[in-house]
């Protein structure tokens, strides 16, 4: 079964999308029997990974086709129960590798709510309508102010150490910590607390921002979304609509309108080529938002976005993702200089493509860009380079090939406009070490560099010409696959993280790491692990020892 | 077999110690024959848990019997090769409890060699005089100088990833992107190059800071060494010696002069006691220096360091450390009052309270404070509290017991003397989300608190009455014992570690739960993974599922 990334709300089944002016509300009313596997239902709105699917298509949609939509409510369909969290017997069931991705989807889907108010004026309010427990209060901690309704019974918990024997690992500990700053050793006895914290308790410990009877409860989520609405710098323009990409899949391939991947078993690599603009930049925004979907930074963005999680979830023995582009650099330089414009749609455009190379720069995978005669890495492309843990460029000519030499063509976009995790630009992290190299890359943008010129200013790992290339691409991706899959996922993950660290990189280093590791142990997830006997009526057995 | 943290000069098998002046050599020459198990051979200058034990006494030693030595030159003893790091076969043998243990003990000893350079004076310098490798390297990393000998072999490598599927977990990738500041994708090469890197490219990679011809290696590396020394603050004292501790270990019981240690196996958690100062504080930083190591706080500090330590390694099913302490809170405020004074010796033990405070910050147990009638958790003690996951104070008096209400005090040295990894007092780190609450603790520095201050001031988690205290204790440690170790130890690593990080955290959060990771997998651990077949002749074999 193929796991398919592309949804819109005509198809949701677990989620209900109502737009109201400034306010929208995303509505979770999870439908029992709409499981992506089967063995399992989707009880008290727990989630899997079908239902992160759907929020994820919601919360881009919003941003991208409600301009107007300054505040949007995350809210319960059901009575009695806001959310229960990503579903045990989901996760009891699952391989691995289909665990680890799953939770870095959803924790990638937290993260782009948080975007939403950070950097598009799109604020969320979550109105706790019910019991949220694990990873539904782990949704909540994503909004950026949680209403709790305080009947007696609704409570918030992270259940998951004393019920599951696993962390609360979408965000929950490194939120309650790090974004609501819940003092630690409170959050020490909130973690241990199965049935969570109620009412004021819950305000006092700043788990919820505020606890509101039942009788003013409505009428105090309208109010702060109002509020959260009318401090946005929102527009009060007409969106566009996100229609459904071209793709065809085939055996070994996946071909879009602006990319293609090229599926190497044999040597577990794919091959994901770039296709630059097929005509010149549009004049204006306007002109660009008249293109709607079709306007090409949007469309390779959403492309390359698909093709990256359906290598993550379908394709797991596939361990080097080769990124080529062939195309005009001049014509990508001139969509960078239309998207750096001030609009609404270009904003929207550019935070698209920061949120991309994040899932790149998070995609457990070896990268490698190469750059060719023919390719067209400037600008916006570049930074795909950049997110590389190689980039190898040819010098000069292949022989019988006529084109000019490749070049690679950094832009202002480059240096600002597409923070890492980290928050600095690929760029900056780059160079940490040389922060005078930054300013000479910075001196050249607008330029299309040749490779000589590349390696000196160190934009590039390895420069060869003809007579190596064939070999040292070979021998490269040879030894890449040779190595262990596991080790190349550790190692990358540190090197890809130098610098700061911010609450986003400790989610996916700290605590993520953690919770694989916990997912690997016979403690949570061995025949006598908590997690394999959640629900059976027994109780799990643990090995007493502290590692 | 019990580990032994305590050994001494005389005493090493692995490590020859020689001071000249302010300059001091550590020159590794490791004893095949000596490692701490048998079934492995320590060749080529590899070590195991027995030979960093030494390395961490000489480096707490050139502190504190050493104020006149302001370089240290770390070396080889054996020709060609420095050190190649880990012994594969011990690693390969060892459970990964002692794994895991093994790497942190490593980590931390590394970690006070960079501490000697910032924090007292003490700069390291290393000089490779032949092959580096992995952990080999990784030492080379903690010092703030690395001389490589240009010889056309000697190389510096970390070749974790090709060679054994494991990351070079001591600090290694961290210390390359962050500190040393190498470009991410030479980085990456680097790492995945068994043989390493050489001479000038060394350098240029910013892998070592100069690569010199033989003929001038010793002559650079003393002028560098004097330099070093040259531009230090320590101070031409006498030292104090580090004399053996007094203990007693018995089948449930390490009783130390100011310490003891109780274990319960049956309830999983060991308590231990820490005994005030028997008499006043003396009355000058001279009187003190007189007292030798007998002086309290440094006494205190060095059983305590042993006793986290001899639980870690020798203790591993102790699930809660319980901790108390019993003595005069005045006279614990009084040795503070001392200890905040400007002499090499105060610096020296505040500096050695900051590492063991660390030390149980990164202790993988549940930690908790008890504060009784007949406590003295003041100023320094008062930190130990402040490590603490949970701190549980008795509100007045326990029945039939009329010594007055449990206090605790806080005092200057609080707030900013033991930094955390993070950078932060443990306070600051606590009150991140309530910086105001911070003042108002400053505000009572020095006075003795009872519960109910305590309790609002947000000192402490719960405060029980008598009637309450036992019971909620006991279900506090029943439901401690309960649950997962594996989920404790992953909550607990991510709850501690609230706000900003530093290379340090960074070490013990991304990089070492990555590392455990990997040593759970089995394509590092399992029967065909790389660690077991390494030196087999046999290739290992993969999963080749990337997670």
């Amino acid at each position: 079964m193929r796991i398919d990334f592309q949804t819109e709300p005509s198809r949701y089944r677990h989620w209900k999308l109502r737009v109201e002016g400034p306010v929208a509300e995303l509505i979770l009313d999870v439908d029992e029997a709409g499981g992506l596997f089967p063995g399992y239902e989707l009880k008290l709105n727990s989630y899997d990974l079908g239902v992160d699917i759907e929020l994820a298509d919601a919360v881009q949609r919003l941003r991208f086709e409600h301009p107007e939509v300054g505040a949007v409510v995350l809210r319960s369909g059901k009575e009695r129960v806001f959310c229960s969290g990503a579903n045990i017997r989901m996760l009891a069931g699952a391989s691995h590798d289909h665990k680890v991705n799953f939770c870095k989807f959803t924790n990638e889907t937290r993260n782009a709510i948080e975007d939403a108010g950070a950097s598009s004026g799109q604020r969320y309010l979550c109105a706790v309508n019910g019991t949220a427990a694990g990873g539904g209060y782990e949704l909540a901690l994503a909004a950026e102010h949680i209403v709790l309704t305080d009947d007696g019974a609704s409570a918030v918990s992270l259940p998951e150490v004393p019920l599951l024997a696993v962390l609360p690992g979408t965000g929950g500990l490194t939120r309650v910590t790090d974004k609501r700053r819940v003092r630690r050793d409170l959050a020490d006895a909130f973690c241990a607390t199965e049935e969570g914290v109620r009412g004021q308790r819950a305000v006092a410990w700043r788990l919820v921002d505020e606890a509101v009877p039942n009788s003013r409860f409505e009428a105090v989520v309208r109010e702060r979304a109002a509020a959260l609405a009318a401090a946005s710098d929102r527009p009060a323009a007409e969106g566009i609509a996100l229609t459904p990409l071209a793709r065809d899949f085939s055996e070994d391939a996946v071909t879009y309108s602006s990319l293609s991947v090229e599926i190497d078993r044999a040597r577990r690599l794919a091959t994901l080529t770039l296709k630059g603009p097929e005509a010149a930049a549009p004049e204006s925004a306007e002109a660009a938002q008249a293109q709607g979907a079709g306007f090409w930074p949007l469309r390779l963005a959403r492309e390359l976005d698909d093709a990256v999680l359906h290598l993550r979830l379908n394709e797991a023995e596939i361990g080097v993702l080769v990124f080529r582009s062939a195309g005009d650099p001049a014509r990508v330089a001139g969509y960078d200089g239309l998207l750096e414009a001030d609009h609404w749609l270009l904003r929207e455009v550019r935070g698209l493509w920061a949120r991309v190379l994040k899932r790149i720069d998070m995609t457990a995978r070896s990268l490698v860009a190469l750059v060719e005669p023919g390719s067209c890495f400037a600008g916006t492309l570049a930074e795909v380079v950049f997110a590389c843990d190689r980039a190898i460029m040819l010098a000069g000519r292949f022989e019988g090939d006529d084109r000019p030499p490749a070049t690679l063509a950094p832009g202002p976009l480059n240096f600002g406009a597409y923070p890492m995790g980290n928050g600095l630009s690929r760029l900056a992290t780059r160079f940490l070490g040389e922060p005078e190299s930054l300013g000479r890359a910075e001196a050249r943008a607008g330029e299309a560099l040749e490779a000589e010129t590349c390696e000196d200013l160190g934009l590039v790992t390895f420069v060869y010409d003809d007579l190596d290339w064939e070999d040292e691409i070979r021998i490269f991706l040879e030894e890449r696959a040779s190595f262990s899959p596991d080790a190349l996922t550790g190692m990358e993950a540190n090197l890809r993280c130098a610098g700061p660290e911010t609450m986003e990189t400790k989610i996916f280093g700290r605590l993520t790491a953690w919770q694989n590791w916990i997912f690997q142990r016979p403690n949570a997830v061995g025949e006598d692990g908590a997690l394999r006997r959640y629900g059976s009526g027994r109780k799990p057995a643990f090995d007493p020892k502290r590692v």
